[in-house]
């Protein structure tokens, strides 16, 4: 993974940053590294995130999902981090169709997606640390009930990820599931590379290893300079422009196989970073297509963004076919892959040219191994941005006020947090319908 | 569609907008309304939009599609505006899996795509209003030879919606393909109420009649005023906000069918307002997935954003089974629905409760009509924020720049953009190898 930060340099951008002062936030990238490296060594929670590459043991996940080896289908029934990362991992190597995921509890599509999948050919994968998670749970009944109708032995066919102890895994020891633990001392968004993300690669028979060794690649890339280490460079450039006013963090791969990983991303971000009033805010958005939708408003909007321009160097060979058509003459016998890459190009100078900061992430080309290089490159990034916003970056303690509502208003618990939704300020507006 | 804006006003939310402003702002929409009413009945550039629900005439549509009936899926080949009303209006009538959607120029996505397809059985939706755009026509050159190469005669699997001239149009004419007009005088991110959006639906089945119906209802919907319009109301609350500081509005349905429909909004938003250094950055996000991964933000980061939260009144049923797990036995026989419902209304509170403002989008159920009206609620607020934000609401000219640049590149014109590209600012950080 390379980063060029050309285009964030206050020469180009507004705002943007120096080199001076790149090399002045440099002495706090190299303490940030030092804290980072202790927290790894001491498998601090959050900091044992970094150690994934090493710590998880690929044999064990091939261990423990070969009695569903014959999956036409891997249902990934999770939320959040027990979901997002599968979901990227299996998209980026191609086999996102067969890998479909639970993590809404619409009943609409809840139903639509049970009742399309061949249920004797699919292995579902059940992701909860706690056990507990009530969309998780809930749609695990509901699915492991439509087997039991069509008359598909659920236990056959289920694995499960969880934590050391709770309902989930009480359940997977009552019926002998194949069962792996979520790493200890590593949220949810940081653990694409564990079994929570690697299930349903290694089900459906992708290198679950050369990912691991695309993580390991990003390891020992780390460095204690923003100048030598892609990951530092990217998080520091992000935290400086938002200090200089870019409250936006545009994401956007110039790959389909990464639409999922752009939301992997907005999710590590957003959770990690928005806190105490700060952090950007992520948007996910796709190469080329996006320059249809949002460029508009990117090039001639606020200078309140950065947009993360992301590719890979090599792409697979098609060719435009020739035509008849005169105006389209120039489009013939041109690579498909060189359209887009021209695309990226004009559009990153179009941004340049409008003083919009922005970043270039480049990956040798979409494979397992530099999909783990940038799944780790990002959780660096994001941990040494949280160092220096000097935000608690492995916790997400504003969600819990909704989650303790929900329960209340389902009836689990008495929580005062209820109340105020009876209590909803309203001013309502309706058509007139007597027109 | 009804709105419910209590959770905008200042008394709950900061930024938030006091009912004596929105009283004051009034007279403002009321002339704005005026405007725009002037600009329908003269059938002006932009607001002709707004009479689609009247304009557009279905019969042509089922007679245009009539030799494709028998197709099991449609393949939409446009991009930006000419591609996101096809698959929002597809995804949400329930029929998205067959009608996917070409509107990217990756390599790889594109092969696998144009593979999976049973091409005998595939209408060819192609949509461009010059006849021009590169990624379009160099998308169905490509689908045009695969066609070709499986023995599929694509003259009688093509259908085209174009401009009243140009190469497409020719060529339609010369294999006399079944062609439609892109609408005149309607900008491509307006033309969901077109054959632009509705061919597709169309071809598959769904009641296009009732998504102009809804359209219609939300034309009789509109009136001189925030309190008597939901459309407007919309509208008015999200520039009042971003006056006051809400530089992001994060679009979150909570129905998984409207996940495209944050895609579409996002593209209306960005490219109609985002001029003139202003306009809303649109975050497209779906309720309840994202509880588990922008909530955070939302709720901690800055109070830069409007959220928006959607969701229809109805929904289908689905119980969650009875279980044996104690902790869960809560969840027994709760309805799906229930949940999500839950939980959209304690994320809506939980937001207030933390002064970040937040306004309800109710429909009254996910079908073709409630459809059309929201689609034609968010066009009216649109245009009406664009009249209260002073900008050229149906233009987009910061993208000409980034087109000229690239088709420099790609040998088809000499153009000074072009240069840019070459002369990129570069600070490149790699990772040390050497280790």
């Amino acid at each position: 993974m390379n980063i060029d930060i050309g285009n964030a340099l206050d020469a180009v951008a507004q705002p943007g940053v120096s080199e001076d002062s790149l090399r002045r936030l440099d002495d706090r990238v190299a303490a940030a590294h030092d804290r980072i490296e202790r927290g790894i060594a001491d498998e601090e929670f959050g900091y044992a995130a970094l150690s994934l590459p090493e710590t998880t043991d690929p044999d064990a996940i091939h261990d423990a999902v070969a009695p569903l080896a014959d999956s036409e289908y891997v249902l990934t029934v999770g939320i959040g981090g027990s979901a997002l990362g599968a979901a990227t991992v299996a998209d980026a190597l191609g086999v996102g169709e067969r890998a479909p995921v639970l993590d809404n509890v619409d009943p609409q599509s809840l139903q639509t997606t049970v009742e399309s999948l061949p249920l004797s050919e699919t292995a579902v994968h059940v992701v909860s640390r706690s056990g507990t998670t009530a969309e998780t749970l809930g749609n695990f009944l509901v699915v492991r009930e439509a087997m039991a109708d069509a008359g598909v032995d659920w236990t056959d066919r289920t694995i499960v990820t969880t934590g050391e102890s709770g309902p989930l895994h009480a359940l997977a020891d009552e019926h002998a599931l194949p069962t792996l633990s979520v790493p200890e001392g590593v949220p949810g968004r940081f653990s694409v590379l564990s079994p929570v993300g690697l299930i349903p690669a290694a089900i459906l028979g992708c290198d679950i290893e050369a990912v691991l060794a695309g993580g390991h690649a990003g390891r020992t890339a780390l460095a204690p300079s923003i100048f030598d280490c892609p990951a530092y460079a990217y998080g520091a450039v992000a935290v400086a422009l938002e200090r200089r006013g870019a409250h936006v963090n545009a994401f956007v791969p110039y790959a389909e196989r990464l639409e999922y990983f752009a939301e992997w991303f907005a999710q590590l971000w957003a959770e990690s970073l928005g806190k105490d009033g700060m952090g950007q805010t992520p948007v996910r958005a796709l190469g080329a297509t996006d320059q249809h939708s949002q460029l508009q408003l990117y090039r001639a909007g606020r200078h309140d963004k950065l947009i993360t321009l992301v590719r890979p160097r090599d792409r697979s060979q098609l060719t435009i076919p020739d035509t008849e058509i005169e105006e389209l003459a120039y489009l013939g016998d041109t690579g498909v892959g060189e359209l887009i890459d021209a695309e990226f190009e004009a559009t990153e100078a179009s941004l340049a040219a409008a003083s919009q900061p922005n970043v270039r992430v480049e990956i040798d080309r979409l494979d397992a191994a530099s999909l783990g290089e940038l799944l780790y490159g990002m959780e660096a990034a994001c941990i040494l941005a949280g160092e220096l916003l000097d935000v608690e970056t492995f916790t997400q303690p504003a969600v819990e006020w909704g989650k303790r509502a929900a329960r209340g208003l389902l009836g689990d618990i008495d929580a005062p947090e209820t109340d105020a939704i009876t209590e909803k300020e309203r001013l309502v507006v309706a058509p007139d319908r007597s027109q």
